[in-house]
């Protein structure tokens, strides 16, 4: 088969202009990015106001494994299917991170025959608003230190400083840094450090503000040191604000792209999935809800953590009503799940099969309790044995789900019929009760209590001394009525990533506490949190390549 | 009067397809970056390549002062002159900084009636240029730091690190810093420190680099270490050649922008003006020398430094041949040369004038030892008596220049049109004999001391012990025979930033030399030159705000 990055240069891509028009945005509302790329003016949510909301269709997955499960890709898939059957959908997804592109990962624009393109650009420089980003939270981060350079009139205590930099690049040497070293000009030496730019506070902002003048009221907010009585400083105080918005004003609007068979994709925003709530930005999911009939998004990580942050987070600040979940499971990832060795994962094996099961099972019953419906889509593998798949099935139909076979990355929409069909079934037969699952008035320890007894399966929570000192702050800052957004292991639903599958009798321990008050959430970390990737020995850096003709070599 | 940004939003703006059909630019030839910007492929020059090269035409200046002297303003006034008396020209200048921008200097999109644009988007992302700049920079330097904490294969000297990082942003806290603490996973602990993104050799090379195989081959040549041997350690040697290429794929290519009365205008690449060349990109200049009839351009700073590197560097590498340079002056710049203090400069004072005149006079001799024709245009403010100015006439005279006076801020093209018929009639009745300064296989020495004696009127050079030792050890890794990049204040003949008007009976000190083996040119410090400027006490984004409306407050 063909490599991602061969089969997206092959692709016949439409010109945008065309892909907009299908969805009836007037040119007035589109600011082209070269001929497929461009985005989307807020006019049309404006002018679309009160056109009733197509229907929201969630993609989620089991708990990731290195087997890998192909969330994006079913994604992408399910939204060419979708409009095969004459729904006028439109997928929405994250903008890929330059970092773990050139590391480990690769891109994240699907792959296969089920990738959203230009694939290239996507992963590159997209519509530069990553960069944007990263300009506004380093802005942030000088005046910060020219502040205190200059006289520190807010009375910032160095020590106390939250306020890291940023940069979109896996780069472990900056994790933790020194700066301001030299002569007196060289500012003021402290410990600090860098970031990777989807982990920055102002991409959950950028994701989850509504216009620009809800931008600048978050902006504003954010909380970067505390002075000599623990009050938070602020950027408002600073009065950054205005240039931080002026530097964010083209990337608050959302991008259009197509995938391969020519769907409408709006990529927008990539907030991190674990010190933040991953998913695409409100104002994309918003404008592709007034745009199409089916709208099929995303949430990073299984849905122990982007499902939930999805619920508890985006959908309960925009408003928003999912319709149905779809999650993703391969049968290696659930054999993974159930104790095999990823060597053999090829071969038969039931046993594990039904243990690592369970997984999938916990997710479904999770996103029963926030009433919406959901379908199990297994993304096949050569390997997968009839014996296999009929046991999947027969394990999900005691809880009442639908399992169906997607094979998207292989046939694009062709792949992913039976998945379509089954998403507008339930669309169209089931009803979505949906519901956020706890009180944002309810204390932070009762918020995370919920979470972790309700959602992980835990008996309970444990604040570290620390910890809770912090939840005091907050507190007293009048901070601590906000949703929460768990900084937790993906890999399982406990706070320990070796603990695969569905693990009981365990209870979740809380290590730090803090907030994202522009953002508008608590964030809870339960273990050290990795918010700058490394690269690995080999980087996929080194296999990249641009030819003269313009073929690139090495993406995916 | 109205400011920059009022005047700018206020434009009437063409369709920038508009502006390039006039230019016989095809649809397939651009790449929209919204209505107003536009990239041009590289296809217009391989298919232009037959037709003659138009009129060039350089702006430089004398050396600047706090009083200010209006090069960039000029130079679009001077192109919508020149338009405007039926010469199809285009202007081409360099991409603003967004570290000034958000600093002290403001943008550098020209001023009051003489701007380019769309004024906001050319001073806060633009086409995304500078960000691919960066981001190519600092994955060459996660590379390095990460080839090192993997293995150091290569041998690299962690002490003998030359490449560090860059961020376009003016934080003096970020000019020395310690990389690499924390834990085993976190990399490498050295000393290290940012440059901003213009002193980055990368920009250097995108301004010289002819195509995407040229970019390839600087990038590859980039020394970024030496080993235990002595031998330097480059880029290709990191395998970082390819991936970097690919992030610069599109920032390569000409940006087509317009002044605010629709001469077109080409704005691309901006290196340092002072480690570097200070130009805007070969790609550029090449692509409006084959469109236009007249292309007025700038260099950086003064012409000591601006129009030296132009003609030595710029020009001997891309094989041009400029027509003709204008030198913008002010009374109150000569005033103060002369010896004026800044709150004096409003009173008539022929005595400072006719002293401050000796910088003006000594570029024009320099101008001249290029084979190049010149005129001086005086940028004209309220303040300058008809006594000052006809004494300027008198001492240029005897030297065979005109001078014409030019008001091309106040009132756009009208204030230019004495300076554009002036050109014109240069370029039409004399010739142009441009020749280079020196020989690039001359030394190190003899070409240094060749460019201070001849361009800065000193008596020699001296090269401190520890510069000498650089000479040698570059000619011994074979890297001398390239042109001499000068980083010496702007302010001063001299390496003295004190020393205003024409001084004589001096001597150069050269204190470091070091090679751009990408770019192509050996940089010889001669004294403490800022790579990262600081924010002041009250940075202008303080000032900066954006409206729901669209309206921009503070940029200037």
């Amino acid at each position: 088969m063909k490599t991602d990055v061969q089969i997206a240069q092959e692709a016949q891509m439409k010109p945008i202009v065309e892909v907009a028009s299908q969805l009836d945005i007037s040119d007035d509302e589109l600011e082209l990015y070269g001929k497929y790329k461009a985005k989307i003016s807020p006019d049309v949510l404006e002018r679309l106001k009160d056109r009733p909301n197509g229907k929201l269709v969630l993609v989620t997955a089991i708990n990731p494994t290195p087997a890998g499960e192909g969330k994006t890709t079913t994604n992408v898939g399910l939204s060419m299917a979708l409009n095969k059957l004459g729904k006028k959908t439109i997928t929405t997804l994250r903008e890929p991170s330059l970092g773990p592109c050139f590391g480990i990962k690769g891109g994240a624009a699907g792959g296969g025959y089920s990738q959203v393109v230009p694939m290239d650009d996507i992963n590159l420089h997209f519509t530069g608003d990553f960069h944007a980003i990263t300009s506004a939270h380093n802005l942030l981060a000088a005046m910060l230190d020219n502040h205190i350079h200059q006289g520190n009139a807010l009375d910032i205590v160095t020590k106390k400083i939250v306020w890291k930099r940023v940069m979109d690049m896996n780069d472990r040497s900056l994790r933790h840094i020194i700066v301001g070293l030299g002569k007196k000009g060289d500012g003021v030496m402290r410990e600090s450090g860098f970031d990777i730019t989807v982990a920055s506070e102002i991409m959950a902002i950028l994701c989850l503000a509504t216009d620009i003048e809800d931008l600048k009221a978050r902006l504003s907010r954010m909380v970067v040191a505390y002075n000599s009585k623990g009050e938070a400083v602020t950027a408002g105080d600073l009065q950054a604000t205005g240039a931080m918005a002026l530097l964010l004003k083209d990337a608050i609007k959302p991008n259009l792209v197509q995938t391969l068979e020519n769907t409408p994709a709006i990529i927008h925003g990539g907030p991190f999935a674990n010190i933040a709530h991953g998913c695409n930005s409100v104002m994309a999911t918003q404008t592709a809800l007034k745009l199409g009939d089916y709208v099929v998004t995303e949430a990073g990580f299984g849905a122990d953590l982007g499902a939930e942050k999805f619920f508890d987070i985006k959908c309960r600040y925009a408003g928003l009503k999912p319709d149905v979940a779809v999650i993703v499971a391969t049968v290696r990832a659930l054999k993974m799940n159930g104790g095999v060795a990823k060597d053999n994962l090829a071969e038969e094996n039931l046993d594990a099969l039904k243990a690592g099961s369970a997984n999938l099972l916990r997710h479904l019953d999770n996103v029963a309790k926030y009433g919406v419906p959901a379908v199990v889509a297994i993304n096949r593998f050569p390997t997968d044995t009839e014996a296999e798949l009929e046991l999947l099935r027969d394990l999900c139909k005691e809880k009442g789900i639908d399992v169906v076979l997607s094979e998207v990355f292989a046939k694009g929409s062709e792949g992913g019929m039976e998945l379509a069909k089954e998403v507008i079934n339930i669309c169209e037969n089931q009803k979505s009760d949906f519901h956020t699952l706890y009180d944002v008035n309810d204390s932070i320890e009762d918020k995370m209590n919920t979470i972790a007894t309700e959602i992980y399966g835990a008996d309970g929570v444990d604040f570290t001394a620390d910890a809770l000192k912090q939840v005091r702050e907050l507190e007293k800052l009048g901070l601590d009525r906000l949703p929460i957004c768990v900084a937790k292991t993906q890999y399982s639903f406990t706070d320990d990533p070796k603990k695969l599958g569905a693990p009981k009798n365990f209870r979740i321990t809380v290590r730090e506490v803090k907030v994202s008050a522009g953002a508008g959430f608590i964030v809870a970390l339960t273990g050290s949190i990795m918010t700058m990737p490394g690269l690995p020995k080999v980087p996929a850096a080194n296999g990249m390549d641009i030819l003269s003709d313009g073929t690139i070599i090495g993406l995916s």
